[in-house]
């Protein structure tokens, strides 16, 4: 099973795909898809679709594992992160690729076993459970291998689990 | 000249297109895009986009003038209202139409004259100046059709500024 991670935004998106199979992990490929910030909003957006696009098409991913947003303090840069999750999440609703969405506390807890870690804690598990020389640049690439990482390991224990039932 | 007014949203979604030539206004078409809320988040997107792709080869609008989002108490829902916004101007973008983004005062400014009106002087002075017998319903067209002539009434004004200088 392939799983694409993805940490949305505007200008830069980070995205990381890991192949699960009996039990193992392997990283797939990693990147960063990024705007040019003196184009006009919409043609960022159209970018972004574009390219995560061809990115689904060129990895054909099982499913999506993507940050879930919630507004704190900086509401403005939420705005711009929501326009661009709005047109990642089309093209994989296009593609019928089932997403799910965790908190940046069950990836902390999924991957570190700790919902407290911090992030450098994260990036270097994610190295690790990986076998990484060193951890993947730039963060928003880390973040989106930890996020395909978190739904790895959030499955296996449902599995886990059911098993034992 | 075609403006399709649009009043963001990913449950309701209010268009409202006008005709301008001659310094005279004319409806031409408003109504609403919906999404049913037990359908997934991205399959309502996805709605949103396939709706208004065939809303804008349908009406082909020289512009389109939407709404600017700001975050207030409300930030929950602005989440959801921003993802929907990024896939209508992801739709408008891919045709290349210009794109106006107004504020709620600046609408109420270009439509009344004053900054403060009350949303039902909006909606009563947009019927007025487009000689319709009623309010348009429901309110998201209605305020769809009130961003079309702001964006009307504010081009004419940047005109005539223009050509007294």
């Amino acid at each position: 099973m392939r799983i694409l991670g993805i940490d949305p935004g505007y200008a830069t998106i980070g995205f990381g795909a890991i192949d699960v199979a009996q039990g193992e992990y392997r990283l797939f490929q990693f990147g960063t898809i990024n705007t040019p910030p003196d184009l006009p909003f919409e043609r960022r957006l159209k970018m972004i679709y574009d390219d995560m696009s061809a990115l689904l098409e060129a990895m054909h991913p099982n499913v999506i594992s993507i940050e879930e947003l919630f507004f704190g303090k900086n509401a403005t840069t939420g705005i711009g992160v929501a326009h661009g999750r709005g047109v990642i999440l089309l093209a994989a609703a296009e593609r019928e690729i089932p997403i799910f969405e965790y908190k940046p506390m069950q990836v902390k807890q999924a991957v570190c076993g700790y919902g407290k870690a911090t992030k450098h804690q994260v990036q270097d598990m994610t190295r690790r459970l990986l076998k990484m020389k060193a951890i993947a640049r730039p963060d928003d690439a880390a973040d989106a291998i930890a996020m395909a990482l978190c739904h790895a390991r959030s499955a296996t224990s449902l599995l886990q689990r059911l098993n034992r039932e």
